[in-house]
């Protein structure tokens, strides 16, 4: 049987006796590992890597991220004092949102670096911060993304200023005397690397038109394979490109970007996992299927659901069971009233049932879904048929588990509701 | 301009004022109305209209319905006690629930009525409950969804025990001295009378398998029309072929079944609606598309990212704001860093743009999602990208709003990180 690369079945029992199920599991080396590689993205005058909050914005994986050297990409103002509650100080976090609320200028005034993501947000930080330096955030015209869902570029995209706006960009600079400092042009969570240089050429031509700026934010979209037949994106590869143009830039102008890029998956994904129990095994019949329930679902993982998203799942037997030499066919289901709860879809298909092989299974042993440090705790059906928030563990590299989010009550579920 | 039924342009202004945005609205009248209608199910010998706990959870929602004289429908053992902090009496609930968690023995034994949805299940409620009186739910053989995704019959589906296994029900509820005293056979989300009827004979059929059956539950899945094009389950219709089926079996057996039904969908869909605020707009270009970003999206409203579903959407001038005669085509977003966080997609097609036409809008505008009262506030993305869960606010008879549910506060998102 193949075993999780940090739930082991051995891990998996004491972990739930400790915590209970379902859990979050994030593995610190992992997340080490992650950071490093990242670090090491190829720039030519400099590099700062801005984890993408909104991936697991949990305090314990944003004090490690801090400590490893990590800037913060906040997609919200509330993502922003969650990360300053958490210590990062206010001039690593930068803000890139879809939402500008009216007090934006208070939580700007600490610090916070910010790239306009349209010409009304231009407008107002304009009237706000008179002669300061800002960022922009630009479509670039052009997108990259897995699925429709993941593509943030192009005419069909909302995000950024339309790249032909150049011009009214620079008008709103001089009407409030603002200094271009930033350009910021994420395209999406696709990695074909011919767009990923289309695209950095395309920014650099925004940068050359605007002399100011000294700084190039690529955003995210570095994949992660979850499971086999999945491609990581090889951020070598990937980065060589930008970074080349990047350098004759500098010999023709004698302009030395400083690069920025926004992972949120390649940093966690794979650095988390959900312990979950088998609770129930149920059957349609002969020539029907075999059913693994488990005590999680969409509740905790979404995105299945949302983008036929594949995780890799692991059967771990309960303490003191061998594992048995059958193995049987099971949908993979959660614990929602709802047929949409289905965790083992075909790839980019929700509603398709795929069947996954483990050895036998029994009510008490345990599923472990990989590939869930991203997106899952941070992007879930919270509270549907008012299941509570997962507990959430950090396991430490010194191989002890630690308790970094209590599992949620029904008191807090219902505390704000108003006798 | 057409204007939503219950958040006028001059009602959307006045809640705005008083509770901010985004919020959800509720409409005290269209709830009685609704619940109404349900009580008027076409029954042979009494009914029970049991609510659907998980469309809309909120105290305020289940304490009218209470006062209307409904029962309770409950998906998991949360939903029951919240239920009872709500002040609903243990025995006007029923659990139904993918999920039976070890202390299930603690809530049942306070009157809770319980319909076994597993073997397994029906087994662990005989150890604890031996003598006694119990339901079963049985997957029929056949569904009746809109989608894969809310078909809950047929050997696709996990949700309940197999038809086939009535003997094992029998050696069970033997073993235990169980007495079955219910049958539940949900089929699902459809609206076909014809598969309506088929479910209908053949929950039948497995009622006189089981001559100590006395009530038979038909669950939910009564379909109702958001937008225009879309169709409303006809409860009489659909009603009446089990009505007269039940009346048959009475003539031929002298056994008078009580009927339950448990709509969730029909009693709150569209006794709701989200109010949120136009807070920018953006384009992309001649050749391109207009986009209204919202203050709200999938983390208030997650069925359009889910399933392509249909919501309503209607613009409101902010006050002082005449509307003015020209038109244009809008695509509407939601505030997440997510492309996915699509509000006006295709009809089942999560990813596709949508143009509304509406009034030239402005930022500061409304816009009012209707058809928001079921699965919106219950199923959502709720915190991600930190954004708060909403405020709701209850529309009472005389017209006066008033907050049942607080905005939730960043601090208490965060609540239980342990530092």
């Amino acid at each position: 049987m193949n075993a999780h690369p940090f739930v082991s079945a051995e891990k998996a029992n004491a972990l739930a006796k400790e915590f209970g199920t379902p859990i979050y599991v994030y593995d610190e080396q992992t997340l080490r590992a992650n950071a490093a590689a990242c670090l090491a993205f190829p720039n030519a005058f400099g590099l700062t890597v801005r984890f993408a909050i909104k991936a697991c914005p949990t305090a314990a994986v944003l004090k490690l991220f801090l400590a490893l050297g990590l800037h913060f990409d906040a997609s919200s103002i509330h993502e922003v004092r969650r990360a300053m509650l958490a210590g990062v100080p206010a001039e690593k976090i930068s803000l890139s949102t879809q939402e500008l609320p009216a007090d934006f200028a208070d939580v700007l005034r600490l610090g916070v670096k910010f790239n306009a993501c349209s010409l009304d947000q231009l407008e107002r930080y304009g009237n706000a911060f008179p002669g300061t330096r800002v960022g922009a955030r630009f479509n670039p015209g052009m997108g990259s993304g897995g699925t429709g869902k993941t593509n943030v570029g192009g005419p069909d995209s909302s995000f950024g200023i339309w790249h032909e706006y150049a011009g009214e960009v620079e008008t709103v600079l001089k009407k409030h005397n603002l200094t271009l400092e930033r350009i910021h042009t994420h395209i999406g969570s696709g990695s074909d690397p011919v767009v990923w240089q289309k695209a950095a050429l395309q920014s650099l031509s925004l940068v050359r038109r605007f002399p100011t700026v000294e700084t190039l934010d690529f955003g995210g979209g570095y994949k992660v394979a979850r499971v086999d037949g999945e491609k990581t994106t090889d951020l070598q590869t990937c980065g060589a490109p930008v970074r080349d143009a990047i350098a004759r830039l500098a010999e023709e102008t004698g302009r030395k970007l400083h690069f920025e890029i926004e992972p949120g998956t390649y940093l966690v994904a794979n650095a988390g996992a959900i312990l979950s129990r088998v609770q129930d095994l149920v059957d349609t019949g002969a020539a029907g299927r075999k059913f693994i329930k488990l005590d999680t679902g969409m509740t905790d993982l979404l995105r299945p659901s949302l983008y036929g998203a594949q995780h890799p799942i692991f059967l771990a037997k309960k303490s003191g069971r061998a594992v048995p030499a059958e193995t049987e066919n099971y949908i993979v289901v959660g614990h929602c009233c709802e047929s949409g709860d289905l965790v083992s879809c075909a790839p980019g298909e929700p509603e398709t049932l795929s069947e996954k092989t483990f050895p036998r299974a029994e009510i008490g042993d345990f599923c472990i879904i990989g590939g869930a440090g991203a997106y899952c705790s941070a992007m879930a059906t919270k509270n549907y048929n008012s299941f509570p928030e997962s507990a959430e563990v950090m396991l430490g590299a010194d191989g002890n588990a630690r308790l970094i989010r209590r599992r949620q009550t029904l008191e807090q579920i219902i505390q704000n509701e108003v006798a």
